[in-house]
């Protein structure tokens, strides 16, 4: 056999792996688009330990084919609307440059700068250290215990793990608590209450992580004034756009970022939405000497005359990792290849098919819509009148917990039998249509409420996918309500 | 134009891709192996903002070679023996199961683990929050400014990166020097010594950090006797074998890791000398427990049935991003692609072809070899002797610092005139050799000697480049010596 990189083998099986991939885009309507396997059934099927020669490529494809395709979600499936999108594009499997999107979009003039790492998680990592060590290098590191950081209920689970990591003590993380007044978005008033009184208590506010497009139901945390309240306590403000940020591309989406030029650091992630493969997340920030001092190491083994000269940026200061792979080429092809237009009218077509799937709901009294839509997510159930309907109509009593997972989907809050029994029925509905393996959708509970969400984005979905959805939601809303009427859920 | 994701038009321009690639490769030995451009030389070159409309794959593609190809360094040229390898092959360029090494290989039985991350900087981090936590539950988290961790001076800067972002006081962050005597080897009873005193000051050890092939030397720490120390004190064991743990395949290069049983947890980086495409990195840790009760998260919109069945494992939970690319397929084609013999022979192969550079080291006495070489990396220098002789017969004085950048290659230290001086012709044929193109070579400061490194592992690299390697580093040090005798250089 010759070389592992010998070039026209490489050749040779790339263009079989194009091939394979290609059909596999080809033929991804065939596939149910939520995995069907049972945990575990891999193992069974693979050899018990690593071959000792060589097998072709031909072999292993088969084996991808038979053994792995079936235990994937095809996260590319038109008819994938659940959690957010991960927009692959041709030109995202691409094999530069950060700060590649516009710098227009963002108001960090100055000494600000951008950077691309992989994902949230790393970005709220990152720039908590900075802020974390900009109070601690004042105040001294003994008073680590003081810290507290704030967020929402609807914030991203990756930032309690951030502040894990980075040793904010669990009693000094505040999740500020949101409801349907405010569409589920951070109220400045309490935070600036909440914060006032961990002041009066000794302890001392440091970051508070607000959100444009919350993951459960992509509400907007007011940016102009969380910030007016950060800087009162000269706090840093991180703004996570994950899923929404793609957005700003668009003039009229642009407001939903007002504000953030208050705030202290904003990321993206162009694999949710912007049709770059994963990962890709940008983060921009305003000051990055607060990511260097934090971050930067000098290990004489990676010493050169570019790096002493100070003319390059060394990004390995910006984020955990000291290796970087080129994302920034993917994204720079994505950009080449499909140009701002049409992104633009890309991102807008999500957000039509959105709002085809709103009114087709709003066409059907069973159904409610339960937050307001902002982007290219619905999020609706099986309203409670509906339900109501058929419990007094019905042999059913929904004064009787009959699911015994009511608990599983109240989101810890204490529940009525009532509300459990809406949140069951609704729960059965999301289980029944996912089970299909025509669509699949994913749930959110906020404020006790379980949720169907409803996202478009995959880079292959069409209005027919909408209609079908549609047509497939219907279909199994009938069942569900049928077998709940008869008591046989 | 059509979808983003068009299956015909995805054909089309990946084999195009492909074969951009695959071209690549085959020219690589025409590129200079170390980018001869200037900083910033890419900006000018670039279009001010992103365009307004789409360009064609192939103006895409030209400006790709024109502009981007000449501003890389090419780490798979054969001509590559800089830093470590960062050996890509044509499998590990595939688009699996963590596990996927031999489980021999580690004796971590019971509930043991392991999951693919991306480099060792995660999972230092990773296994470290998991060390402190693990202590600080049990003693309470205000004595966080009581917690100490151990490295050598050899150990990677991601330790000293990791420590920093767990809130660790960095007066709390032991370097213990290693010398010549160890062939810069942690010693386990300076170890023991350092902790001890430590202890007894009323400081908690939680955590050393042990290596198997240090980055400037591929030194290795004797584990089993590191081991012993760390248990006496509870403390966790970390074994960071980025580059040599790839080795462990082979039965003769195991006993390097001998002792690892004692180990908590154990990571190399299969994108280093595994044939695997950057990122990769593999890690084990005996209970995985540890790193769950750190990092996990529950929020209600990733429930699902088979979260909450408890029969799978959340890698989520077990590292610092929620989600993740599927580096297990890569790293499993490669597996089956060569099989286990074929990936040991080209381990042996490199390290065969360093064996072959040392001796034609030993054949001149102008060199001398500094470290003891383990695996595939030969450390050396113009010998002293060489240069001493040239300052007493030419028109050349030693005791003059002529060169300006003498203290940029003394690692810190204070070095005498004498040393830095021979530290600085070492480095200008350093220089000398990069600047030509033809091959790339790193360095290392070790106890205040500056080494050149010779690190073969680049998957094209053949006999015939080390011959050629060597006629150059002879060509060079010729020249550098004969310009050091004339007071130019």
């Amino acid at each position: 056999m010759g070389n592992p990189l010998d070039p026209q083998e490489f050749r040779r099986q790339a263009h079989m792996v194009v091939d394979f991939i290609a059909d596999y885009y080809q033929d991804i309507e065939k596939y149910p688009v939520r995995s069907q396997v049972e945990p575990g059934y891999l193992p069974k099927l693979l050899p018990k330990s690593s071959p000792t020669c060589p097998e072709p490529i031909e072999t292993i494809l088969q084996d991808v084919k038979a053994h792995i395709l079936p235990g994937l979600t095809h996260w590319q499936s038109p008819n994938y609307f659940a959690f957010f999108p991960a927009s692959a594009s041709i030109a995202g499997h691409g094999l530069a440059g950060a700060n590649a999107l516009p710098s227009k979009v963002l108001p960090f003039s100055g000494n600000g700068g951008g950077v691309l790492q992989g994902t949230t998680c790393e970005v709220i990592l990152c720039t908590l250290v900075a802020a974390r060590d900009r109070v601690l290098s004042r105040i001294g590191r003994e008073n680590i215990g003081k810290l507290v950081v704030y967020g929402s209920d609807q914030t991203h689970c990756s930032f309690q793990k951030a502040s894990r990591i980075v040793g904010i003590h669990q009693c000094n993380f505040r999740i500020i608590k949101t409801d349907k007044s405010t569409s589920f978005a951070l109220s400045p008033d309490l935070l600036r209450t909440t914060i006032s009184a961990d002041v009066e208590a000794g302890l001392i506010p440091i970051y508070v992580c607000a959100t444009v497009g919350t993951t459960s139901t992509t509400s907007v945390d007011p940016l102009g004034p969380i910030c007016n309240v950060a800087q009162d306590y000269t706090m840093w403000v991180h703004v996570d756009a994950a899923y929404a940020g793609n957005t700003c591309i668009c003039p009229e989406f642009r407001h939903f970022i007002d504000g953030v030029e208050g705030a202290n650091s904003f990321s993206m992630n162009a694999h949710k939405w912007f049709f770059t493969t994963h990962d890709c997340c940008c983060l921009w920030v305003r000051e990055p000497s607060a990511l260097v001092k934090s971050l930067s190491t000098n290990p004489e083994y990676l010493r050169s005359k570019t790096t002493d000269s100070k003319q390059v940026v060394d990004y390995k200061d910006w984020q955990i990792t000291l290796s970087r792979r080129f994302r920034a080429l993917k994204l720079w092809l994505v950009l080449r290849s499909y140009g701002v237009e049409i992104l633009r009218n890309l991102i807008r077509s999500h957000v039509e098919m959105a709002k085809l799937f709103e009114g087709f709901l709003a066409t059907d009294k069973r159904f409610e819509i339960v937050v307001p839509r902002n982007f290219a997510l619905v999020c609706f159930r099986i309203s409670p009148s509906a339900i109501n309907m058929l419990a007094t109509i019905g042999e059913n009593d929904y004064s009787a917990n009959i699911f015994g997972s009511g608990g599983a989907c109240c989101g810890g809050l204490e529940l009525s039998t009532y509300e459990k029994c809406i949140n069951d029925v609704n729960c059965k509905l999301l289980e029944s249509i996912n089970s299909s393996g025509h669509i699949y959708m994913t749930h959110a509970v906020v404020d006790g409420v379980f949720v169907l969400r409803f996202a478009v984005g995959a880079t292959l979905t069409e209005e027919q996918h909408v209609f079908m959805a549609w047509e497939i939601v219907k279909e199994h809303a009938d069942a569900t309500l049928n077998m709940y009427k008869f008591g046989k859920l």
